[in-house]
């Protein structure tokens, strides 16, 4: 018996473990200090009530036999995928219901996609990165290449037309970075991936975030038809990190290697895969409601305002940083040249800010740091407040 | 960009859409005939009071701040596994709750547990089968071979030992035969997988059917704790077919090819898999509790009775069959030497009963037919009425 031998390749993150033991180790020398964590990478505002009435109801349902639900489609019910397909309407992208795969969250589908892909396929991914593309793709023994955001394109890394891709996988509004691509970048890399015969597996998990003509999704560019998958979750756009439910769209007419896409991946979905609970699914129709999305505006608002505060002292203190708006995040470059662990140090020693240094996103995250917009209201002015006092020069 | 090629491999299964045309094209050409349908694989009572409150509950929590759920573990909330390790032993069976993951069904854990795996495995099946075994092999390239099911062995296919396996599905009660294995057969299947370095992937789904002493899982035979994983469900415990709860058990000391079991599935979990819906977490605990207990046996014993009618026709009968005790499914053998679909035609057009034809299962499964108990008991009844009238001789 043999293990799959590319797990030997999966380089452990400690990341979240470092962060916890130095925070704990400063609590316990100094309890009398208050700790405000900044890095949080959860949602905290409770799901919207029409989503709680939806569970429930669905649940209801689930208990009386004459509307008992058994086995769903491995797709999702037709109600549910007619609502993300009207979702996407309301920013101006068509898409049909028949193309929306419903799942469990947007990280078991862009895990679970290359099953359908070759092992010999070489995987671009853009650092600093979201560390579930990597690792999937190290676990399939796929050659992983990388391109890298900086300062200098604002963490929107762009295709090195000298080299050959055959997935790419793209993430905007970014993750952990922030920085949103323009529909001129992304016809870049749609253009990019049609010459190379590839697909761009493109994560808009944090679209809702977005408040300018900045694409919600891959599918408002052109030819990206031809040449995407696009995956988007429930879980940021209406808190339902713990709810779990996302969808994956794939173009009927996307074809490679001589095979229909959307075809292979039903035919994934039907053998690995059973379909998503239907309260669950009940509630992510109910977000996508009119009166749904009337109650999730207000989550968004108030992170939104939140990312705002914090982008502001940054503006007034001088410091270069991506997101803020369009996104959750806030990715700043470390002052006076300190390092992420440096200055994480420095914030928590001397304002009792938590953040997340940025090299545990990728090599290119070395010098960066990222706060996030999911503390409450007080807690987010309070740590601003002392960030500037320590920092202002 | 290259598509995994081993999809070309699968064979389509159009067993139920050729049913379903069968079915259709009879009930068009006489519509004034009743047809009852005994080929239902999914349940159809509803799920238990309890799960339904505690969805609710749940539910209820998500909607407010204070107990608001993000991510959950990859593995599952303790209270789940707490709740799943209550229940093994209730059946007499050790398992730590840290030795349990929480998934969103035996379907899902059955298919990607090949990710931990070498694609250069020897994978043994019993054939007739659950097609989920024999397709994800497939897609994942690796050597398929099979241990025959037969009348001769009751549908209970024991292991060759002059061939070798690294990975052997097992499934008891059987899906489709419903024949259950003793427990000095499974010891059997256990030494042979530890005198071959191998893993059992025990499916155990139906276990909650069993009445008798037939082992209900794996782990209560001597030596598995050492060469097995077991999948289990709530879809067919608690009618959880469409809530979506299921769990896998890998022993903490299971270890092949230098590497820990357990620790490998964490990984994977970790990086493909975001947890399970917080409140079908709480429904799945419910179910696991004193009361719950009580309720689902209700929903149990209704399926077991309309097994046991169907059964005692077939004794009547004098036709040789598995199942019916242990198992919602009977797996009879056609009468008069009738082919699967011939038999399944001849029932269909003299007593407007649906089938499923064996042989959609697999090449063992010729000459075989499957009924279930799932549909109500009146219609039960009249069925099987129907069938002692037609075959009586």
């Amino acid at each position: 018996m043999k293990i799959n031998r590319n797990f030997d390749n999966l380089v452990p993150s400690y990341l979240f473990a470092e962060i916890a033991k130095r925070t704990n180790a400063y609590i316990n020398a100094n309890p009398d200090k208050k700790v405000i964590k900044m890095g949080i990478g959860d949602v905290t505002l409770p799901i919207p009530r029409v989503a709680v009435e939806a569970l429930k109801s669905g649940a209801d349902e689930l208990g009386v036999k004459e509307t008992f639900k058994g086995y769903p489609e491995y797709e999702g019910y037709d109600f549910a995928r007619e609502a993300v397909a009207g979702y996407y309407k309301n920013f101006g992208v068509s898409v049909d219901a028949d193309e929306v795969f419903i799942s469990d969250g947007a990280k078991s589908d862009t895990g679970n996609i290359g099953d359908i892909f070759g092992a010999d396929n070489t995987v671009l991914i853009t650092d600093p990165v979201y560390p579930v593309y990597v690792d999937s793709n190290i676990m399939a023994g796929r050659k992983i290449i990388f391109a890298n955001g900086n300062r200098e394109n604002g963490f929107c890394a762009m295709p090195d037309e000298s080299v050959h891709a055959d997935i790419i996988y793209l993430c905007s509004p970014n993750n952990p970075t922030g920085a949103v691509y323009s529909a001129e970048q992304l016809k870049t890399w749609v253009d990019y991936a049609i010459k190379n015969d590839a697909i761009i597996l493109f994560d808009s998990a944090y679209e809702a975030f977005i408040t300018d003509d900045s694409p919600r999704s891959i599918f408002a560019i052109e030819g990206a038809r031809n040449c995407a998958i696009e995956f988007c979750s429930l879980s940021k756009t209406a808190g339902f990190t713990g709810t779990r439910c996302g969808y994956t769209v794939i173009p009927k007419e996307l074809e490679r290697d001589g095979h229909n896409i959307h075809d292979l991946w039903y035919r994934r979905q039907a053998t690995k895969f059973n379909g998503v609970s239907y309260p669950v699914q009940c509630a992510a129709a109910a977000v996508f409601s009119d009166e749904g999305l009337a109650q999730i505006k207000e989550n968004l608002s108030y992170y939104q305002e939140n990312a705002r505060i914090i982008a502001s002292v940054l503006d007034e203190l001088g410091i270069w940083y991506t997101g803020g708006k369009n996104s959750p995040y806030i990715w700043l470059e470390c002052p006076d040249g300190m390092g992420s662990w440096e200055f994480f140090d420095y914030l928590l020693n001397n304002a009792q800010v938590v953040g997340t240094p940025g090299e545990g996103f990728g090599s290119q995250g070395k010098g960066y740091l990222r706060l996030t917009s999911f503390n409450d209201r007080e807690n987010t002015i309070e740590a601003v407040e002392r960030i500037k006092k320590l920092l202002k020069k």
